[in-house]
């Protein structure tokens, strides 16, 4: 990407082991991200282009001298970040915070929109798949990636429970994998806000109850009524604008939760007195994706998750940038990049 | 309190019973809260006053026909909010947001600063003491009505527990109780931020293992240093300032919580990318006192727990209004209010 709307298909190096702890994958899959619109939207027009995307799961080619746990020939899914699944803050699960990870397209390390990746602490960061490079599954493994594992995490941070009423704020495809998440975690009303209807009908689908299309105070007063009045007691909120906290500061319960997990496209919130008199708490971040693919992939594999099916349309790599305009114009929810 | 620093002793009706679930209380015990310095600060002149005070413990005088939990002649101690004790928020220990629920000042109920109570939801509110009047215990049973049960919800929400290290913030009788409660959750290291040496002093003696009297960037500096570089894993918030809440999410590692309890003297937050990247959660409120009374009381009785120490100075009923000048002016920690 060298600018807002400028995505272009170029030949770069092939990558190469560079450290011990790296390998080099063959994308067999990959897909674009809700998030890779923010830049898509607004980056500035640079000379150099920075390398996109940080979903794939691919073939290994090649592994470092110190990788033990991967070998050639191996199908892998890698977190949208890399992790060495080692240090303390992974040993607690916060993978997002690893100690030597970091991010696909910077640092010199390849982004998963292309034909190869060299992804360090291969060890750590990648998952051999029990399945074949053309099983049927693999879109929902990839989700597995980056969507899945973020929509699980707001459920996870938002502490759904049995018998909890959830609201869902968006129906981008972490939105409608948070669905699929809070009903696995024993939701009983999932609430899904959103006015696209294709995605919600995915959502009724995935396991939302209801489905509110209205927004601002309206949305707001459509959701407490569904929830018997008093709001609902967990919300995730998968948008990322003021706009959308706000209708979960309005829509939660006392004593609820909100979980945000699309990146704010803010600076300040309204976290002032209300929030403190009615004992509100604002949790959720950015997904340690890799802490979850032990969890979900065997539900995945064996079917009961299908969070693929938000993968609407495919696109081959040289059509990339048909995907992102595809995705900005909201024709397609969510782009599956095939190689 | 008729206005900013006008605070004035009158004669007011004997309160009476006016519900059959109210009970009439014959003040013991007051004190003088730090949220109480905030109306001191700045609340416009008005023509009639407002009763004060939401801290006390008294003798039951007189019981409405439907009460039946406690008599005449009970010695009771009061949450700082009146409530049910059996509606929904209540039986899930949320008493701040009870359905039948208030505050005492407001809505015709008698303030806790003056001779007697009448207390709305009696059997709900009021718990009896198995101590006599003169009993060197009182203050801290009176510190059960608010500040204690306030840091200690603090420490809950917090998640503190064994082995973690929590930042406390605010030198103030909360941020006291909330070291004695940090420490009772079984937290190794609790640093705090506080600058006003006798209190800081009492701080160590109830558990604290470092004080940082520097504030700002520097003050944070000196935090994650004692923390080992990465900052502590919670926070409590125990002052309420934009500058607190800032430092609060300085000094929090990757993951940390930061539990607010004092009243936020600002409507908007920092709560934008960086909280999202590192999974910071913020949460807390106002104290459901009521929900924590039965659980501390018993550690209280034992003399385990001692947060009646915080009260450093002594003023009959007369002498409330010096009693709210030296708060304001930090020569008291916090003021008991004799009958």
């Amino acid at each position: 990407m060298y600018g807002a709307g400028d995505v272009r298909i170029e030949e770069r190096p092939d990558p190469k082991i560079q450290q011990p702890t790296d390998a080099v994958v063959r994308v067999v899959l990959s897909c674009v991200c809700g998030s890779d619109l923010w830049p898509y939207k607004s980056m500035p027009a640079a000379g150099t282009g920075r390398p996109m995307g940080h979903e794939f799961l691919g073939m290994v080619e090649e592994t470092g001298s110190d990788v033990s746990g991967i070998k050639a020939g191996d199908l892998v899914v890698a977190p949208f970040t890399y992790c060495d699944n080692t240090c303390d803050y992974c040993a607690r699960g916060l993978h997002i915070s690893c100690r030597r990870g970091g991010r696909y397209g910077f640092d010199g390390v390849d982004g998963g929109q292309g034909e190869a990746v060299r992804v360090p602490q291969a060890d750590g960061t990648l998952v051999a798949l029990p399945v074949s490079a053309d099983s049927a599954l693999l879109p929902s493994v990839l989700a597995l990636s980056d969507v899945m594992g973020t929509g699980h995490h707001g459920a996870v941070t938002a502490g759904v429970g049995r018998g909890d009423s959830v609201l869902v704020i968006g129906d981008g495809a972490v939105g409608l994998c948070a669905v699929i998440a809070a009903r696995r975690l024993g939701a009983e009303q999932v609430i899904l806000m959103g006015r696209h209807k294709a995605r919600t009908d995915l959502g009724r689908e995935f396991g939302a109850t209801d489905v509110v299309a209205e927004r601002g105070e309206e949305g707001v007063a459509r959701v407490r009524e569904l929830a018997g009045g008093d709001g609902v007691s967990k919300v995730i909120e998968a948008v990322g604008t003021r706009q959308t906290l706000e209708t979960a500061l309005a829509a939660v319960d006392d004593g609820g939760t909100i979980s945000r997990l699309g990146v704010p496209q803010y600076q300040e919130g309204p976290v002032g007195p209300s929030m403190i008199m009615r004992n509100i708490t604002l949790t959720g971040g950015a997904s340690p994706a890799r802490a979850y693919i032990e969890e979900l992939l065997p539900e995945v594999l064996n079917g009961a998750l299908e969070p693929g099916r938000v993968f609407d349309q495919r696109f081959p790599l040289d059509e990339v940038p048909h995907a992102y305009q595809a995705m900005a114009d909201r024709r397609a929810l969510k782009a599956l990049i095939t190689l």
